[in-house]
């Protein structure tokens, strides 16, 4: 039987992964949670977002996942760890790879985050870059207005333009040429970020870099998926299901399969 | 101490890769050997190749790396697995960071390969892509005039550029949208490369792909070097020093370490 890939998000954003996996690796069957109910996690403290995590983490395991996905850089910042110690499958995390991902773009060597508060704060994405590469230079600011944005379903209007110019303000001034998405909602709100920051800047999103890297260690340890026979992958969501529902087909462009959770808060170890 | 990374090929094309490691990871120890004597690889039989890439890989575990690249398409074509049979540390080809790359890349679904005539005879980038994305459309063509153009340092000329010109016209009328190029000796000519083929089609290095995944199977298996001075590397070549000294020189700015090898065959288990 083939067994899927788990990826976990704090609400819509690690759709964007999902998007990724699809169209790099189409025999790859996924089971996504959407913790939409208690979204952001951005602005919310470690502990808790490490509590969020291993209860989403433990209800994912009942379906003998081979990998764990966390798509959400709030909580690989917090809780990456943490979960590698008690789950017996690879667990990748969104920052590593946008870190790779930067280095590997980045010619001045300056290379800019957005994120939300807590990733920010966390410095997850400073500590990244310079373990891989010591000579990089770093610039980061949190944009705590872009996930509200996204999870409305809001991705391109007069509002959100307006928004995503002031509060990319601060950057213009530093000569970064690559930016880092540092937020799995962020890829939604590419054309604004792009536009305010112009054809020099070059964008890092987690979800291709992620979905790439998860190709890579799954070719490495042998667990590619093989079967001839495109997989049904599976939704579970926390909060509202209509709304989910609606900006999971319209990013994925396919009709999918839902079931919403009724959170019972799950038994850990 | 810090265990190398080693790094081989048939002659200076690996030299792309190991700039790449200097660029993206500047902490990891690098020992390269080219076969300069035996440049080139494309044009033999397969178990020739197989044969040489064992006796290099040979002389170079008496250093005792952490990994091997085989920094050589025609060789990871034909003897990765053999390699990965014998020595007990993972062994990274070109190929499949370079048909990850294409695929992340492509939009139309529709990717050229250029290689030497080994690695296009052996289909061993039709099957790597096929193996990740089965709707990926491939057109593979040899360009067998352009690593002699390389050894001799002749990166850039009006001679080359012709030569790459005719060599590339029949990809020209095919809708690809990313090509790769599938040997290390080519990412010296990228600029005739690109303005043979123009702005719509993206190229992908082997090199900078392929520094990238060691990067990821280095840091997900816990062995990022860490040591905070910078590493001396050292480099082999079993053909005349002074033409290697001269590109290796060139093409990694900086003065090199390199140490003649007066070619005997090594004993192979």
């Amino acid at each position: 039987m083939q067994r899927p890939i788990a990826i976990l998000d704090s609400g819509v954003g690690g759709l964007t992964v999902v998007r990724e996996v699809m169209r790099q690796l189409p025999r790859e069957k996924v089971i996504y949670f959407g913790d939409t109910a208690r979204t952001p996690y951005g602005p919310r403290p470690a502990e808790e977002v490490i509590r969020f995590t291993r209860e989403i983490v433990s209800y994912l395991m009942q379906f003998k996942p081979k990998m764990i996905i966390i798509a959400c850089n709030t909580a690989t910042a917090v809780a990456l760890e943490e979960i590698r110690s008690f789950v017996d499958v690879p667990v990748v995390g969104v920052i590593n790879p946008g870190a790779r991902a930067a280095i590997n773009s980045t010619k001045s060597g300056v290379v800019g985050i957005i994120g939300t508060v807590g990733t920010v704060r966390s410095r997850a994405y400073e500590e990244a870059l310079k373990r891989l590469n010591p000579n990089i230079h770093v610039a980061s600011l949190a944009c705590p207005q872009f996930v509200p944005l996204v999870e409305q379903g809001n991705f391109r209007s007069d509002e959100t333009d307006e928004t995503v110019r002031d509060s990319l303000t601060p950057l213009k001034d530093i000569p970064l040429d690559t930016l880092i998405l540092g937020c799995t909602h962020y890829p939604f709100l590419t054309e604004s970020i792009g536009a305010v920051m112009g054809p020099g800047v070059k964008l890092i999103s987690s979800d291709s870099e992620t979905a790439r890297e998860m190709s890579t260690i799954l070719q490495e340890t042998g667990k590619l998926a093989s079967q001839p026979e495109l997989p049904v992958h599976q939704f579970f969501c926390s909060g509202d299901p209509r709304i989910f529902k609606r900006i999971a087909q319209q990013w994925l462009g396919k009709q999918i399969v839902l079931t919403p959770v009724v959170w019972q808060i799950p038994q850990i170890g």
